[in-house]
């Protein structure tokens, strides 16, 4: 089955996205990566320590992969474009993760300012994935702004808490025409297994994966169910009934 | 990492048992099975036409396989005794999945008859699984009646519903001891996998595969995704949280 | 609207049923269970200590009350028939709701004999409440033995869960004809109001008024909540819809 | 207990705002208002058919509650701000809710052009209740625009569907100081309660009365609900438990 995710002009086999905020080491983070079969990996621009190599997280992720610098830290557009044009610069790619936030408790993205800063840089040539709060309307100016795909969030970043925001992500998968790559809140495979049967792009997992006991095992785990879930939304799912239907015939030759 | 199912007395790889019922055809069923990697294969005595061999399902059924008649079209204890003993007669083997149902609009099963099956039947030497209405007091009997494993549902056959009994199937899975192998409703691979992070030992599908538009690649998205809660499960999750947690440092350089 | 909920030959216009355990006090009692305009009111024989007027529940309940007492404490059903006769001796009357629990842990109900004490007191003329696991089978044996109507659970005793069984209560609902009291789990009015407009007929609430800050304020809040319910499942509720419906004409003037 | 709602000076003792559109009459109107004891109720202004007193809703509406008069048809900011104008100067008070829609599929309101409205109305002197997609950003540029209160979606409008978004109001209601309002997508009285004991200052229900089979009826089960909820609220709920809390004494007298 030929079934290519293309962003930016890069076709991707994995739909399974990672950060690499919280691991208890840099050193988890290759087998983490290897584990999880993921291309593109995202990270504060603030982790990567140039000055110093044993704690640049750059020099831990593998030279294949896209890196995804993200703008953590932002409180509004310009700062996110100044963090963007930054890591440009310092060698880590055109690719770039909007991350405007400046509300402290729920870490949840401002979307206005978002709009404004993906504008800005879909123009200097950014490949731009906006993390998002899910809402048509904003992902619909994200897309005209030139997001390369939008990333809106299942759940507060951090919580585990799953896709409690799937009527929206819903709507946005079925209107928008740019990748939707569920970002934040997926705290379990089965989570991201479900995002995929809805017919998200992608998930992005960091939290989960990392604040596990055995991160390398679940990044393996993410991987499988993404997978899963992507295969069932390509095969079809069967019907769901509100009656039982019976998978064995019910009168028994014991009543013939 | 070594993570045996033991059933029976029978060492198994493969936490995803399925069913042979509602396929469009027989000759798809070693395609699915072998997609599907499981070891354990269902299928209504029924169905099991010794007369003619093509239209026999044992025909398509790996001869690795266990197999694991089932009693549907039984309405009470006797009724399937005596479809088990037909079974292993006739060389299905000694394993037997009770199914004891007389409501005909929701096929729940009956589980005080399921309990007097299995009790006559488990001291016949069968390897007993049998289906029943998640019920923590039956499924205790079932356990001291000698059954190998219990398959409580997670919502009525063939609905696609999911695990809308989750909250009485955490309470099996804390307080049973043999395994809990969650049958009928299960209609997507998030939801088989969730069964898995729960504790679930396994899990049975069999409409959500035969009457998807492509049960080879279903089959192969359950197991990818069976796999990957299991490995959630074993790699201990994170913890559900109510605020958002950053996973990347907030106060970025732009504010030191 | 005449619409009487009939148990046991009695004309009932509360369809909240309260219990009288877990309050801080015998004396906020009588508020209670008038701001809850019940009629049926539950207390555990036990606490009935009929040597001590002022430690007597009983005196603090409205003697145009129906009492319902309850097993609480019986591991079986010859206990719990034993406690029904002394209950019935003692001047309580003869309703009486039957608690077979021998799980510690969870609270959960043991319906094979609780089905046996039904069988057994129906007989001798009670009007018998049987407190069970939702479970369809079981419900039409309980049916079949004499119940006046049956108790499933919303989730354990004591937890506010609430409806966590939805999906097997709405079948009990449907399948058998005596009354559905959902009892046990229920935390919240909105839950309460949730299984009236599913068709129940009545719910039992004790912990959730009980142990609120405000039990007679709370005591209302559930009895207009039932109510509401109640009103809403006798008024035929719209369907719910996929897309989106306009309340107000899209095309305004301002298009004309 | 004094629990007054105060919006725009105005203190309302009811909670429950209703809609006019979709009811099969205008004759029906006024029987609803009483049944809901709603004080504030919207209408499209397109249906303030001036020119024609029998087909004029506002005849319908008892002159002792507050109009709503809602800017539906409008698709940007410049249209929201017309319509209210018009309202106003056809004396229909200065309250505005601010309904800004492009998307005519799920109807889902921009919260852009939304803001944009609300910041020119609230400065003309108008209280503005702007309906809203819930982002907890939007919600705070639209406190800092001026509007009395925010009314975020459960679910898109007409669908009954119910409160999908909690995730997102729990949010807005915990960290806003304006009136939450919900609106759209309630379908049940359960919905509604659910809303308030969740903190929700108000509902706005239309669709769930105007199409139910008895809207009367309907309408003063919404009413008790959402004041079920409000008492719950105030009375501090119970604590939701994972294991059960007997309400009963467990050891009886008969184990003494």
């Amino acid at each position: 089955m030929e079934d290519k995710l293309i962003i930016g002009g890069q076709e991707l086999e994995s739909r399974l996205f990672i950060g690499t905020g919280k691991f208890s080491s840099h050193e988890i983070i290759p087998k983490v990566i290897a584990a999880s079969g993921s291309q593109v990996i995202t990270m504060a621009l603030r982790r990567v320590n140039f000055s110093n190599e044993q704690d640049n997280v750059l020099n831990y992720i593998d030279k294949k992969c896209i890196l995804l610098p993200n703008t953590s830290g932002a409180r509004n557009a310009e700062e996110a474009v100044r963090i963007a044009r930054i890591a440009r610069e310092a060698g880590c790619g055109h690719w770039v993760k909007i991350e405007v936030i400046s509300d402290n408790k729920y870490l949840l993205p401002d979307n206005y300012e978002t709009i404004r800063a993906t504008e800005i840089l879909a123009k200097e040539g950014f490949v731009v994935l906006p993390y998002m709060s899910p809402d048509l309307m904003a992902a619909k100016r994200l897309e005209e702004a030139g997001a390369a795909a939008v990333m809106p969030l299942g759940a507060p970043i951090g919580t585990n808490r799953g896709l409690m925001t799937r009527e929206l992500l819903r709507i946005l998968i079925a209107e928008i025409k740019v990748p939707i790559i569920v970002d934040a809140g997926i705290g379990r495979p089965s989570q991201a297994a479900e995002a995929m049967e809805m017919g998200a792009a992608a998930v992005l997992v960091n939290t989960a994966i990392a604040t596990a006991q055995d991160p390398v095992q679940t990044a393996r785990a993410f991987s499988l169910a993404v997978q899963a879930g992507r295969m069932a939304f390509l095969s079809g799912p069967g019907a769901v009934q509100e009656y039982a239907v019976a998978s064995s015939p019910l009168t028994g030759f014991l009543h013939k």
